[in-house]
């Protein structure tokens, strides 16, 4: 039996609590379908800064190495906000594990089912029948990199800078990944830049554009940043993947996810080219509903069918996964954050249920 | 009697038409209130390209810099689309008077009326009795004009590059608009920036926090660029005046202009710092509509309005446009575009029942 290993960082605020729940799932997915699945535990994020002075320690980073993926909970809280901002959890951590990792695709599905419309902020009219809209994001490149980065302070002068900065093979390859996510869907691409603005998403589209070409079953468009966001509150079931720049991607995800009314389903993963990845829930830390049991776990247990489907490529276990989460919704569990009215149940109960629907 | 004028630049799709019904209303200002206004028409955009090649005409600008404002239709249209993103209307004729004109400050009012809560795409839970938000986006700065700007193709090496750079003082100017504004209005203003990751964000807010102990009755925060989409979705109510840097703001002020569900109603003023500036729809050409005599000419002359109240400082009068304009709306008149039903006028009938409404 092959043997895989998870570096699991649960990191602050509902991360722990989350992650508990989905260690549940790991445990059934061992004993009924026989996988052997070896799991260790890191500190990362405020805990860590709190434990050891460092929001990414050397540790956690050999660990996650030694691994075949990496289970992420959360990070950051209030506690930590008084830190410059560079020295804060998420910024001390996660910026530098994405760059340590080359995990430059960072691929976000939002989905608003039928059964949950009511969750949307959007009015019915908009959102028809529910949603299923997988954003692309490229992670590693843009202006979150570029250099020079820098405050100027000189007699007179008073000025800061950034860059962005897209390498053609940057483009490339996450072109790709949309493209052949796309495949296994409705085989449509959207393409979002600033490309009547900058330099940076005129090469996007022209080298979007020439991958297309390897794609003819796939349908490509392009959309304005601006344009974008205003489409997308229109009619979000008119998209199906779609691809951005590093920022834009930050900012189309996010609404994506909002629009869903459900941020607390919503897992996440971030890729590199050899199938490794870092994945973790697309919401926060909640620190406000954080040690209350009433944190939704299902955006961390869909993180960990995204790894099982990702970077262990068992896709069947992955589908059984996702199919369990359904059949729990199906069956009226929600967790206080998708309740309709004042039933719901508790992060524990809605694990323990989940755990049933295998 | 003091002389007024103003330079009208009708532009490209249902500029010449929403133009034409503003018109109207520049005639009954001038004889019911004896305001001596002079208007000049010159040519811009994608007309402008075809009648003299050019989108932005040497004799346009000189026509813009006699007269006390620029009161702008729209720009643009699939016919020109085919040009190069540099050549193209918007960028040709847009950025460059933006910068020969200094015109750094960017408003752009959202509001959405109770009585047209059913416009907007958001459930009536999330607007309550509707919202007003005053977008403040800073307009000659950021990553639209740093430089360098470039591709580079060389062996080996195929790359593109952008800038972002801000001065202290332009962030300072800028926040004194939001600020200054937000005392006429409800003493609240939030900057949207991304200072967990950008130095310039950094230095923004850095900034705007200085420029904030000025105005110690006006309650001032932050938020970062990608959670701002979605508490804008959420809960739009919450916002006073919004705060941001060029690109920032070119999608916020979309995203809320979307939200309100009639981007017809909508008016935008550019201005620079002697109360010089350039009025105009925040919505687009609107090709689809052209010459059918259905557009909404409600933003252009609320953009009227705007130029009366900023450039030409006669508060009463731009007041006296607004009430004529919400006056019409109470009665019940609605064009296509914020239709409820099947009972709509035409893009003329709302000029004259407006002109009837003062
Ligand atoms: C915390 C922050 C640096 C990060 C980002 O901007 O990428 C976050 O918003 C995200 O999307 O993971
Ligand atoms: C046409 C384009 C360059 C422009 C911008 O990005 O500023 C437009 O979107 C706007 O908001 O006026």
């Amino acid at each position: 039996h092959k043997k895989y290993k998870i570096a699991i960082l649960p990191g602050d605020g509902i991360g722990p609590e989350v992650m508990q729940e989905t260690y549940k799932i790991i445990e059934i997915i061992k004993k009924k379908l026989l996988i052997n699945i070896q799991t260790s535990e890191y500190d990362i994020g405020g805990i860590s800064i709190d434990k050891h002075g460092i929001a990414l320690p050397k540790k956690t980073l050999i660990g996650c190495e030694k691994s075949d993926a990496i289970l992420l909970g959360s990070i950051g809280g209030p506690k930590w906000d008084i830190l410059p901002p560079k020295e804060r959890p998420e910024i001390a951590s996660l910026l530098p594990i994405r760059k340590h990792f080359n995990l430059f695709a960072n691929l976000r599905p939002s989905i608003l089912h039928k059964k949950l419309n009511y969750l949307s902020p959007l009015k019915k009219n908009n959102i028809k029948d529910g949603f299923d809209i997988l954003c692309v994001r490229e992670l590693t490149g843009g202006i979150y990199f570029g250099k020079p980065r820098i405050e100027i302070n000189k007699k007179n002068m008073h000025y800061a800078i950034d860059t962005s900065i897209y390498h053609k093979y940057e483009i490339q390859r996450i072109a790709e990944i949309a493209f052949q996510e796309s495949l296994k869907r409705r085989c449509k691409v959207t393409s979002i830049d600033k490309a009547n603005v900058l330099y940076t998403s005129k090469l996007w589209r022209k080298t979007v554009n020439k991958i297309s070409k390897k794609y003819p079953k796939v349908h490509l468009s392009h959309l304005y940043f601006d344009n974008a966001v205003m489409q997308i509150i229109k009619n979000p079931n008119q998209f199906d993947v779609i691809l951005c720049p590093n920022l834009i991607g930050d900012v189309i995800s996010d609404e994506c996810g909002s629009l869903t009314g459900s941020i607390g389903m919503l897992p996440s993963a971030s890729l590199n080219t050899k199938n490794f990845g870092l994945y973790e829930p697309a919401g926060g830390a909640a620190p406000d509903t954080q040690g209350k049991n009433i944190a939704n776990p299902i955006a961390q247990i869909l993180s960990l069918s995204m790894l099982i489907k990702h970077s262990l490529k068992m896709n069947h276990i992955s589908n059984l996964i996702n199919t369990a989460v359904y059949k729990t919704l199906l069956k009226g569990f929600r967790t206080h954050d998708i309740s309709h009215d004042k039933n719901f149940v508790t992060t524990k109960e809605m694990g323990n249920e989940i755990v049933k629907s295998f």
